[in-house]
């Protein structure tokens, strides 16, 4: 009965700050960190890092497309399989740089918003960032969704897949996210929130807003940083957790 | 008697190009690559080593201040030691792994422009940018100016210094580049630059403009690819060492 | 028996050119200026501004998309018609300084790269466009397709239009550009070249590549100033025109 | 018995915000904005001219540095008097864009950070951005520092000049800022804070830290957003003026 809580950080720039990383570094067992493309920065990563490593959270590195102003969001029209090999490998090197210099080595990668849309929905782009994961050190663990083409693509080539859900998003019937923009995909009702993620990990299983059942092993929980109210969802969150009888934890701990 | 060539290149940046770098890859024997901050991209960079993986010609990171419009040639006040680190470990490890997707691997790292400047003045710079190489990788080599804070620096941390010098720029008293604004610090004439090469690399002495001489061993010539002429100058400084009987080769040559 | 010959220049960033502005100035009547977003720098801007205004060449905003590396040439997803309005304002008041500082008014507007392919196709970006241009300006003259959205934004919001057609580019039946990625699209044989644009400016009279006619009065032929052979191929088309009648100027002069 | 309290807000950057700009700006009378070179992008420049105009506040352009990570703080080396005004012009020229397309004409230009202070100490470029904000729009005023370069060159110009003070920061004796290293100069203590505001516009005296008196008209006080307490500050700052007889409002009011 062991639970990772992972949560998007390091999503700052330069003089900027997003979210409150500190506290979310209290409660969450697993960062994915911005790697200077869609945010971040190399003393922003670091920083983020040294949080991280005081509180033994693992760390992975979050690569997105090169979009700084729409924040990784918007799917970039273009890029051949060679341009995302190469935007990953980049920023996952960058990444495992800046955290060889606070000797706390990064376990995984996980894509960043549109560029993690365009990966659960196509084959070929997922395969480009598994490949450009594996090019850099094959032992990085490729967090995806489960039923996805990002799972499948860490199966064809033998990287460890942790199998995430997302807290407080519903699913469409392919097991991607449901777009923002359709009412009712983000859950805001903390009750609700809570239960239907003890749900979803105790059974093993994902259900899509229609009614979907996918049965998998879900090895963590993914909790958004960047909103209002982020740090108390996530703390409420992990007390049901552990109430419940879960230990939090990465299952890809950073070596000591 | 086997002296190394090296240029800078990888220099352009999305649609622009700088200088000719395959001819120049045809010429030099090590190349080193700009990372993105000053120059270069993802592609750019990939593009530059697989023609220079083509040729065997030996690569590695060429990182230097975040100033893309200043090309790096601008000296950027207030960065911490720790904010040299992480600039420069970033761009190293960023370079390894689209080295990686190539399956060439680097083999040294060799400072840019203004940063470059400030390293061989500068121990405490130097020092922060070795630490940074020596976190990512402590295999790489660190090309040095003899005689400056830079070869100093790989020195007290034990990285692989290698000593180069170069082809068209006169040198200081305390053996850094004289400055551009320095009337007769660019050499321009063809054949005092050919005998002035051939002298150093001959007797491993460094003279500066007013005649000060540093007895070192040099393992490299730089020879700068993005000027007029620029190809034209190394195939000649190129024919004239292999006359002399000089072989053209990195001494750190990449895994075949 | 007038026409303009307009050009995109001023294409450069930082420390890189594109293509040789000073020869095209010496043929064109008309440059379209980057405007910092998809190229371009202040700087930059001003120096081509100089150039221009030495020859009394007509000069104006080129804005595009803020996408840099990708040289504005992706259709980025997702802006909305006020993102629209305020990226081409931005850029356009920023030019019409530029052009103030060097005394030298701008005359018009020609969207960029994928900005103008949308525009082209899409009657409430054009709109937005033409919105944008009127606010900083309504006497800028609006450089448009004929038979496009942009020319009828141009109509409906009673900015002068400037009917221009592309020496080198076949169109489709709705007078849009074919697409590059289209066999045949780009026009590289020179004497078909000045043929067709010869037979087009006398007969006043567009013709689609599939044979599709549209009449309407031709303004300003556009020539490309950043492929290999741009600047023979312009001298040439020139030559031709002037041989053939025509005087080369701009219908919307500068002030002296 | 008239003061304008001035704040340089609109300092976000595409997803990231800083400040409370809406709380601001039911408080002070005049807003300097960002224009996207230390921060600020055309999205953001138009919202907060949306909510200055909604609350008839006095909008200017606030030119930097072209310096995000760096927020405009640096001083960045090697531009020539050139660079500066086309820097300038080019941000004044964006502003005046977008302030035409909310139909809110600005009134005024400040620069900011290291710009600021550089004007400040050095006459030259101090008149080079003068020459910029008089290139776009001679009526435009230039809002100075008393005793500064700054304010000699808007007198050379010709250009109206605004007089501010800041309300948390001493001066050095050339009544420039004393720099932000030197303990005591950022003034935290708001009981302080008030009482030497008033006295300064009261008497129309600036005083340096060392006591040297500088006496002069003062039509606005400086109030910043940006730091925590910043909004509670200003609001405190604002009562006190109000209960002291004063009433709040730019002498450089925007056209109804």
């Amino acid at each position: 009965m062991r639970i990772d809580l992972n949560s998007d950080l390091g999503e700052g720039f330069g003089p900027w700050t997003m979210g409150d990383d500190a506290s979310m570094l209290d409660i969450v067992s697993t960062a994915n960190i911005a790697c200077g493309f869609h945010a971040g920065d190399p003393d922003t990563m670091r920083e983020t890092i040294r949080l991280a490593k005081q509180r033994r959270v693992a760390i992975g590195a979050h690569p997105g497309y090169r979009d700084l102003i729409g924040f990784g969001r918007r799917r970039l029209p273009g890029l051949s399989l060679s341009e995302i090999e190469s935007l990953v490998a980049y920023q996952v090197g960058a990444m495992a740089a800046i955290a060889a210099l606070e000797d706390y080595p990064m376990t995984h990668v996980k894509t960043h918003g549109a560029l993690g849309n365009v990966c659960a929905d196509d084959d070929a782009t997922a395969l480009a960032v598994g490949r450009a994961i594996k090019a850099v050190d094959p032992k990085l663990a490729f967090m995806v969704m489960p039923g996805t083409a990002t799972a499948r693509a860490a199966e064809a080539l033998g990287l460890t897949p942790v199998n995430e859900i997302y807290a407080d998003r519903t699913y469409a019937d392919n097991f991607n996210l449901s777009p923002r923009s359709e009412p009712g995909s983000v859950i805001h009702d903390p009750e609700f929130l809570v239960k239907r993620v003890i749900e979803m990990v105790s059974e093993g299983c994902l259900t899509s807003a229609s009614g979907k059942r996918l049965e998998v092993p879900i090895a963590s929980v993914c909790v958004h940083g960047d909103t209002p109210g982020a740090v108390m969802m996530a703390k409420n969150l992990r007390g049901a957790l552990e109430a419940a009888g879960w230990t939090i934890g990465s299952s890809i701990q950073p070596k000591a």
